[in-house]
Formats: structure tokens, C-alpha cells, sequence
């Protein structure tokens, strides 16, 4: 038999942190300056640690910290990692590991290895941290220690400032990194948008791959099954960049299903639409990947009519995208491409502006238009310090109401979903209820919903798509039917000028 | 194409959480009774929470607490859970979701859906623990609460006492729950077998699958990944039990390989012996599976004669288990079974009792032999409260001493490794150096090592193994080779006169 894939897993260049950590120290070098701050101390970030479950010792599979992962792409738990700012060099703290670690757990490594490893000027112990730091740093007074503290504006959640054994000796600044570092993640390197390519390619033809054994009958999990074996088996993908949510029929309106309280085990029936939305990671690189189809692989009328709406979106936004666009205008343009989508097909009456203005968009796609991806799948920087949060539904969902700049990933994630939780009041509200054709709209109930979602970056003039999977109709409906779709590697111009 | 599996999910009755119930209540009041203690109060547990991943929104997928889920059988996060002790009845207290959770995470099932669904005798919410528990209370004084406080004896860590507001309204004792509860665990109703059979018949007919798989030029996550597959799509097993060894060649050395820092990523190389210890979990009762076998599917002398060793061991030791056997007696004789075999192989020269005594089988098999095994592969209660923990090498990393009880699940697993770390100073040693044969061992240097891993349940009068892999080297050679292996259904006979 063929193999499934044409794809298989490339190498990851660690000059891609190289650089990373080169443009932080540039990046820095220049906020210090322009703050009349002398060149010194250093940027120390600590990786994160191995977890167990409860009170057991079954270890949970480690993942990275991601801030630390940028910079260093170590994929072992409990390292500390700084750049000096004088002299721009880098230092690896790796644990010291027990001698039964060999027995255990495989062979100990020497330091030389993770220095040669992670390209980084000198690697240590992760006890030595506060000797090593004193001994590097030529500055005047207590050398001065660079952390990371500041909001994820996700989660509201603060990032831990590394910690160690003799950190009292030490001056901190828990200000100054976390904003420059994040927003050096926002702008992606040409090394960087390889691999993310790559979680696209892999997921993509994964997607494909779900589609076509997509049966009446199955499990959701089954779905969700498929997809994780082709892109760990022929992507080399060990994590996904977050649950897979494999809804079908009205779970499809549940934005995030696919969590524990909602385990992906419905059993799919003819007549629904699937919602699948899945990527893969590639080393810490994560795609962002939603397809909708009907799970007996032909659209009827009312299918075509929700999802070429959506499909319209997408498209609108994809076409406007280029650096300046602001990303609420986007957004706005998604929800009046659906709304007007909806008026044609009659489930809608009146006029759109008005529409839109009652906010009637967020009924039909409470969710943002889509984030910032990178090594996080909600990749920080969505909102720059002071920027205040949009707060009319839908737009509050926003992750990001920044200006588009060469060089972000972001995902272009349109959707329509008949969410009764919000319909019902939008067609009781006298104030809406005029806009709704409450017979023709009453068919939907149960339909659940259509979310179509490409990770698209931002080139100097314009955007590039970098998810492969059909699209129109008459694609996926092929697909299904056992047509070809060939995933064909793409090159990566150089972006900012920089490969 | 047939389906690669003749099993199918099974339906999870929720009367064995009702039994387990049952089973804790009686335990307890007993315990209560002989120590003169009244018959009231509650026994509370609190079941585990949503993570998130560092600083940022991505959401771990959640698996309940295993203490939680023995009782609860309770799949969603932000539970709480109570046993009225005066009355039997129980109580579950499930988190209040705001509105929008319906937009984002799914309908808001009722509190009626939860009492039905884990047959409880009533349901709240977990802001009302408080005043529920205090209305419930018909005793005199302050209600007293039993909270889970105790030593985890395979991790160290202690499990977290359940904590609310209003706490302080109450008396706790967090003694006496925690001894009685684990030793409900280590042993086995029907129910509870009938899903750990289940997870072992899944598992063991993906590590078929795997091995008729297995070619060389694959990578070892390969491996991982057909597993995983074949355990979601035909078992509906979302959860592994551990995270896979998928080892080959020198990594079979490796005890626990497959974790970030070996994340089984090496080639497969003709000549290579695999050791593949996986294992799924169906709802929340793991498998623990080991197979051995020569990637190219036939296996040379020297990997027979090491291969035989270990199964000449792993049957002995099964061959022996019944009630009131001790575990420590067992390990001794999977030792010497091994150290026997390896002489035979001219591997080992001299007097094998005194190979023992010089506690030379800890060099070729430095783990225990077996562990209990239920919700937690690590299953809790391997050491009653004072028990001493032997403190000889390979002895000291025995997980249990405990004499075997009908109902117990213990896995046997007996392994012969060529650890550089140990054997080399053990053939230095000028007390053991004369045991080996060292010209005929250096042709080992590289050959990592093999374990068979087997599930045995404890009945009246022997054991049984649930696992139902080929382990004769003509059954794997054939298997390989494309020979049926069918997995067929066992019905679990009754265990101390229960189903």
C-alpha cells in the first residue's frame, strides 16, 4: 500500500533560536539604550519542570515553557537559560542528574552535548547559576537579572520570574523583558514560518485524510484518532497544539468542545455537518487548523448555503490582509460577509449596516476572527501594553485588536453557528427580532454550526495561507469521493529580508 | 478491509462506583465501630481541577483524580463528592457554570443529569457544600469531615485534604480515611476487573498490531503512535496508562525511556530487539504491557537465550502466584529464574544461590518485579502503614512486599538488561567479578535488554493473566510473520462471591 503522507519531518536548524535569542539582545540592547540604561546584566529565563498527576508519580509528557522554548528550543524539563547583554553570549543550566538517572531514565549527558546541542557559548549546572552569573558578568554594583513577569492576556495569568539558590546576590527588573520578548515572538523569522509551515502541511493532509474515512456511524473520537496518527506517524508530531475538538451535528456550536466534560463521543449521523478543528506542533511550532463538511460527504442546500457564508468571510478577510489592516476591521468584515450571506439566503431581512451596528454579527460568530500563532497556539501579543480590550460582543472575544505587521501569523477563523443560548434571546429581543426570518431560521435549529480556519501570514504586501486544505464545495465534496489532493511543500520567501 | 479489531468499547456500568461506595462505607464504619468512634460525620473527597500550561489558556486534558474517580466515577472536572457515613447516602457537588460556558464549552446539564448519571443520591453545587453538609448532619457538635491525607508510597508526595469555604465550620480528621480507602483499591470487584481486562485485551491486541508493524527504517514514536491509534479508534481509550516506552536496541536498556528528554525517536536498525511497554486506560483502569521482539521478526541465539530467560521467569512467577505468597519471595524467584537461565547460557559461571546473596540478579534486573495495578498504574497500597521497605538493590525498588490477596491485580514483569552503569562495576567488583563469564558478555555490550510485562489478578486459589499477548518465540515469530492471534473476550469470574 502507499504510504499515506508525501510529507515527512525535517530537521529542526537551532540557529532558528539562535537568531531568536539574537534579535532579543538587539531588541533589548535598544530599549535599554533608549532608556539611558547601561548595557548590562542578563536575561535569565528558567525552562519548565516535569509534572506528576495528584499525589502519584505518573509523570504527565513534558512540554516546554514556551518563552523559554523560543529562545533556547530545549526540549528537556528543568533548565535555566540568560544571555549576557554585555556580550551578547548565551549560558545553558542543565540539572545535575542523579548516577541512577542512567539506569532510569538513559545515558547522563555531558554539558558539552547541550552545548553543542542548543549552539549555545557555554553550558553548566543549573546549581552553578548564581557562581557562573557573578563570575561572567565586568558590570559595577550586584550584577542586574532581566525576568520574566508580565500578562498573558489570554489568561490573565502571570509568567513565572526564574528562581534560584542565591538570587538574593542579586539586582532584578521584572518589567522590561516580558513586553520585548513577547513581541519578539509576534514577528516570525523565516526559520520559524518553515516549521509552522510544516504543522500546516502535516495537519492539513491529516485533515484530508479524516475527511475521507469519515463514515456515518463513527465515533467523533475516531475522527480525532485519525487525525493524531497521521501527523504523529508521518510528521513526527508528539503534541498537538491543543485538544482536538471533533464536533459533530449541534455539538458543532460548541466552540470548544472536545474537553474532558464534552470527550469528543457523539456518534456521527447522517445528515450532520463535522466541525473539526486540529493541528499539530512541530518542534513547539503549532498549526491552527478547523474543517467543516457533512459527514456523508454531500452538502445539501441549507449546508451550502451556512457554509458558503463562512466560506465568503474567510475569503474577504484573506483578500484584504496585508500590513496596516487593523484586525477588528477584519473582523467586522467577516461578520458582514455572514450577515450578508444570511440575508441572501433569506434567513436574514433588513438592512445589513443596521445589523451590524446592533451587533447581530456576534450572535451568528461570537468568537474572534482569529489570533496570533507561533509557539503558543494563543501566541502572546495580541494586545500591547495599555491597548484596551473592544467590549461589544464578538469584538470582546477578540484576541488581538492590533494593526497587521510583516511578519505575524494569524489565524483567519470565520464561523456561523446557531448557538440557541444566543439566538433565542437575539429573536425575542425587540430590538433584533425584526432582522430574523423566524420560519426559515427555525430550520437551523439543531444544525449546530460551520468554522473554517486557515493560519494566513502577513507578507510585506499582502498575506500567504499556509493551510492546504480544500475549500469550495465542490473540493471537499471531491475529496471525500477518493480524489486526489497532493500537499505540495512550499518555500518560504524571506520575510523582513531575513531567511 | 477488515477491521484490524474484533473489540469494541464496552459499557461502563456506573454501579461499580456505587459498589466502591459501598464497599468504602462499610470499611469504614467497621473501623469506626472496633475504634469506638461514632457512626457519623462525612467522608469528602475533592475531585481534581482544569490545568492550564504555564502562564498561557491552553487547558491540559483533564483526567480526574484517581482517589475521586475510584468513589465518583466522575469524569468532569471541579467536582466534589460525600459520603454520608450515619446514612450511606452520597452526595455530589459539581461546579456552577456561568452562562456563557454554554456558548464555549457546551449545554449546562442540570444537577438532576449528574445525580442520574453517577447514581448518586443527590447532586449540588460545590458553593453549597457548607450548608448541604451542615443540613445533612444530624449528629451532635461540629459535622466531622474524614479528608484524604496520606503518603503516596511511589511517588512520596501526599494526596491534597479536600478544602472549601466554610471548612472552618467543621471538624476534620485526616487519618483515617486515607488507609481504609487505598486498601479498598488493591482489591478488585467484578466490575472494576471487567474494565481492566478490557484495557488489557485493547492493549494487547494493539501491541499485536504493532508488532506485525514494525519494520526497520521506522522510528520508534512509530510504534507509539500505532498504539495510541489502535487503543482510540477501537477501544475509545483516550488516555494511556503511562506515556509508551518504545525502545530498541541499546534504549531496551533504558527502564523508563519515552519521556521528553528520550522521546523515542531512533531508527530501527536490523538487528535490533524492541521493548515496547505500553498500555491503555479505559475509563480511568489502566494496562500495563510489555513485549520484547527482534524488530526484523526472527530472533537470533543470543536474543532467544536472554528472551527465554526472562519468559522462563515471568511463567515461573505466575505459575506460583496464589494467595498469600509474598511478593518479595516472587521477585527472589523471578531472580534466580534469570541468573539460572543466564548460567545455563554460559553467560554466568559458579553456585547460583550465591549469585543470589550477592544480590546479582539487581544487576540484570534492577526494577521490582510488579506493581498493583487499578486506576493508577502505580496503584496505591504496595506498602501497609509501617511496613519497612527492603533496602537491597533491586529489593529496595520493589513498588509492594505485601503477601498476595484474591482480588489484587499485580503486573509481572521481569526483565534481563545490559546496563553499562551496573554491569560494568559489578564485573570489576573483585566479590561478583568471578560470576561472569566475561568474554561471552561482551558480546551483550549494545543488546540493551528485554522485559515481558504481564496484568495477573490474584482469584482464590491461583491467578490469572489478563494480558494476551504471544510470548513463546515461535507465537511472536509467527505473529510477525502475518498469523492470526485473535484476542478472544474473558469472562471474569466472580471475585470474594461478587460480580
Amino acid at each position: 500500500m502507499a504510504s499515506p503522507s508525501c510529507l515527512s519531518p525535517p530537521e529542526v536548524p537551532m540557529e532558528l533560536h539562535v537568531a531568536n535569542r539574537k534579535k532579543l539582545l538587539e531588541s533589548f540592547r535598544d530599549h535599554l539604550s533608549q532608556s539611558s540604561r547601561p548595557l548590562h546584566g542578563f536575561v535569565l529565563l528558567q525552562g519548565g519542570e516535569e509534572q506528576t498527576r495528584y499525589c502519584t508519580d505518573h509523570a504527565e509528557l513534558f512540554r516546554q515553557e514556551s518563552y523559554f522554548a523560543y529562545l533556547f528550543g530545549v526540549q528537556e524539563p528543568g533548565f535555566c537559560g540568560a544571555i549576557d547583554i554585555a556580550t551578547g553570549e548565551s549560558l545553558l543550566f542543565a540539572p545535575r542528574l542523579p548516577a541512577e538517572y542512567a539506569v532510569w531514565l538513559g545515558k547522563i549527558k555531558p554539558l558539552s552535548y547541550f552545548k553543542e546541542k542548543y549552539m549555545v557559548s557555554s553550558a553548566y549546572y543549573t546549581d552553578e547559576i548564581a557562581r557562573v552569573l557573578h563570575d561572567q558578568y565586568q558590570g559595577p554594583g550586584k550584577p542586574l537579572l532581566y525576568l520574566l513577569h508580565g500578562l498573558n492576556t489570554d489568561s490573565n495569568n502571570f509568567s513565572k520570574p526564574a528562581d534560584f539558590e542565591g538570587i538574593d546576590k542579586f539586582a532584578t527588573d521584572l518589567n522590561a523583558l516580558h513586553p520585548i520578548l513577547t513581541e519578539c515572538r509576534v514577528l516570525k523569522s523565516g526559520l520559524e514560518l518553515a516549521l509552522i509551515q510544516f504543522a500546516n502541511d502535516i495537519s492539513s493532509e491529516a485533515h484530508i485524510e479524516v475527511m475521507r474515512k469519515t463514515k456515518v456511524g463513527m465515533k467523533e473520537y475516531q475522527l480525532e484518532s485519525l487525525f493524531l496518527h497521521h501527523t504523529y506517524m508521518y510528521g513526527g508530531c508528539r503534541h498537538c497544539s491543543y485538544t482536538c475538538i471533533c464536533a459533530t451535528g449541534d455539538n458543532s456550536a460548541v466552540l470548544h468542545y472536545g474537553h474532558a466534560a464534552a470527550p469528543n463521543d457523539r456518534t456521527l449521523e447522517d445528515g450532520d455537518m463535522a466541525l473539526l478543528d486540529m493541528g499539530a506542533e512541530y518542534h513547539f511550532y503549532g498549526s491552527d487548523i478547523t474543517c467543516s463538511f457533512p459527514v456523508n460527504g454531500k452538502f445539501t442546500h441549507d449546508q451550502s448555503l451556512v457554509y458558503n457564508a463562512v466560506l465568503r468571510a474567510h475569503n474577504a478577510v484573506i483578500s484584504s490582509m496585508r500590513p496596516g489592516v487593523n484586525w477588528v476591521d477584519m473582523h467586522k468584515l467577516a461578520e458582514r460577509t455572514i450577515l450578508e450571506s444570511l440575508k441572501e439566503g433569506h434567513l436574514l431581512v433588513g438592512d445589513v449596516d443596521a445589523m451590524v451596528n446592533e451587533r447581530l454579527g456576534a450572535v451568528f460568530m461570537p468568537h474572534g476572527l482569529g489570533h496570533l500563532l507561533g509557539i503558543d497556539t494563543h501566541d502572546p501579543g495580541g494586545y500591547l501594553k495599555g491597548a484596551e480590550r473592544p467590549k461589544e460582543p464578538g469584538l470582546k472575544s477578540l484576541r488581538t485588536s492590533r494593526d497587521l505587521l510583516e511578519g505575524m501569523v494569524i489565524t483567519v477563523e470565520p464561523g456561523c453557528y446557531f448557538i440557541e443560548a444566543l439566538l433565542l434571546p437575539a429573536m425575542e429581543n425587540t430590538q433584533t427580532s425584526k432582522y430574523f426570518n423566524h420560519e426559515q431560521i427555525s430550520r437551523f435549529r439543531g444544525f449546530g454550526g460551520v468554522r473554517i480556519e486557515s493560519d494566513v501570514y502577513v507578507t510585506s504586501d499582502g498575506c500567504l495561507n499556509m493551510t492546504k486544505c480544500p475549500r469550495e464545495i465542490r473540493d471537499i465534496e471531491a475529496v471525500m469521493a477518493g480524489a486526489p489532493w497532493p500537499i505540495k511543500p512550499t518555500s518560504i520567501p524571506s520575510v523582513n529580508g531575513k531567511a
